[in-house]
């Protein structure tokens, strides 16, 4: 993307993305005829119209918009382009919470090229947040404006706040791991979703840690907390941006503490 | 409160204690400069200056409006009146969230007599949403205008969502008592303090299960809750108002079936 006019395309591309799927989710929230259905074979893993609304929604203006790019999407799966740079869409991360009411789920943009995330958007439509990062941004806005993203730098593993979603994490052994990290940090909190990657890169929190995660689930949390310079990674240092085993940081010494116990967990 | 004229002013008072707690507390969350100590000679307790500032806040107007009335609070304790009407206040609840920059905290404010609580209000000041029952009322306003508050009523314990805000609970037989509902629902989520009992009024979710709770954390739900049409007892089925083990349920079937599990806890 050495073009700053396909830069700013791709930008307003994204907020037009972020700007449909609201429009197509917010009547679904909290709404009494919230509809519902299991798309996992084994487990609890509810899929709402909203959901696939919005994920059709935004690929309505991809098509418009951006023809030559791939879309991936956790709904409608991949539809390969030409460009060189993929939307990577999940329309509700955080579909549980959705379902339960709590306003910490969003809508995930990213786009990639072939070295990973450049661009990200995390939007939380009800409370009207939204954070994005890369191609020279790194920046919120919400109820009270926007905000510049800045990831915390001074702190300890010992007075670091810790994120995941739920405490089972994932397999035993990467509870386990995660376990043996919220035993050395001050204050563990569960249940957030993508917000908690929006608050590490306001400089809220320090540490998010999740395990069996998708591409679509991690690559605009990674570029939004880049941008606001935080590191993201797996458990043994390298790339996330394919999902698995997650760490994000707000330091490099955070995330080297936390890293020196998840990368003794074993490798499937 | 036999007059209508002393209704009007409870409420209206109530909301003009909501609307100081917000101007106070709002500079100060995701505010850098972030405050906190540790008031808990064991554990972690952080109470920030903006819960404080709150408190004071709302004991000013209270001290205008409402002379004559006993005043609880989480901070500063209890100034003991004379009308047999009692303000109880959590200026903060949920303040590791607060800490974290979660949106999912409140402002707690109760109004109770000699039979406990017959008025509350949840405040949410950064979302700007408040959840409010009892004297006739059950209702919020938020982002989208105001809402009637109705709990559902149409599950069974197997189809139900159940919060509490850490996966320990209590002590290890609470914890025990609160797994052993879990493993009968159909999803269990953590980490939003006073919103769950929100959400319950709201419709969304089904149950909520805490434990070590004060008198202040659960009056404001608890009036919520009965004026959306659910209910909430302690875990043996006995009034809740005063704090301790609390479990709050929207439908009398589903507290039935909760409660005949955590009945069995052993009583401390």
């Amino acid at each position: 993307m050495a073009e700053q006019t396909d830069v700013q395309s791709v930008i307003d591309t994204a907020h037009a993305l972020a700007d449909a799927a609201r429009a197509v989710i917010l009547p679904y929230f909290r709404s009494p005829g919230l509809t519902a259905d299991n798309k996992a074979a084994a487990g609890f893993d509810p899929v709402t119209a909203a959901d696939r609304a919005a994920e059709q929604a935004m690929r309505a203006v991809l098509a418009e918009r951006r023809p030559a790019d791939t879309v991936v999407g956790e709904e409608f799966g991949t539809t390969t382009g030409s460009s060189g740079l993929s939307w990577v869409l999940d329309p509700i991360d955080g579909t549980r919470g959705f379902m339960s009411g709590t306003p910490t789920w969003g809508v995930l943009i990213a786009v990639s090229d072939d070295t990973g995330p450049i661009y990200g958007l995390i939007d939380q439509p009800y409370i009207g947040e939204r954070f994005e990062g890369g191609l020279g941004r790194a920046c919120m806005t919400g109820p009270r404006g926007p905000v510049d993203l800045v990831a915390r730098s001074d702190r300890s593993l010992a007075e670091s706040i810790l994120f995941t979603t739920f405490p089972e994490v994932g397999n035993p052994n990467e509870m386990k791991g995660f376990q043996d990290v919220a035993a050395q940090v001050k204050l563990t909190r569960y249940g957030m979703d993508c917000y908690a990657y929006a608050l590490l890169a306001t400089g809220q929190i320090d540490l998010v840690i999740e395990a069996g995660l998708s591409n679509y689930d991690i690559q605009a949390p990674i570029a939004v907390i880049e941008a606001a310079g935080g590191i993201v990674t797996d458990w043994q240092g390298g790339p996330a941006y394919q999902g698995g085993r997650v760490i994000a940081a707000a330091s490099r010494q955070q995330h080297k503490e936390a890293l020196a116990i998840l990368s003794r967990v074993p490798v499937e």
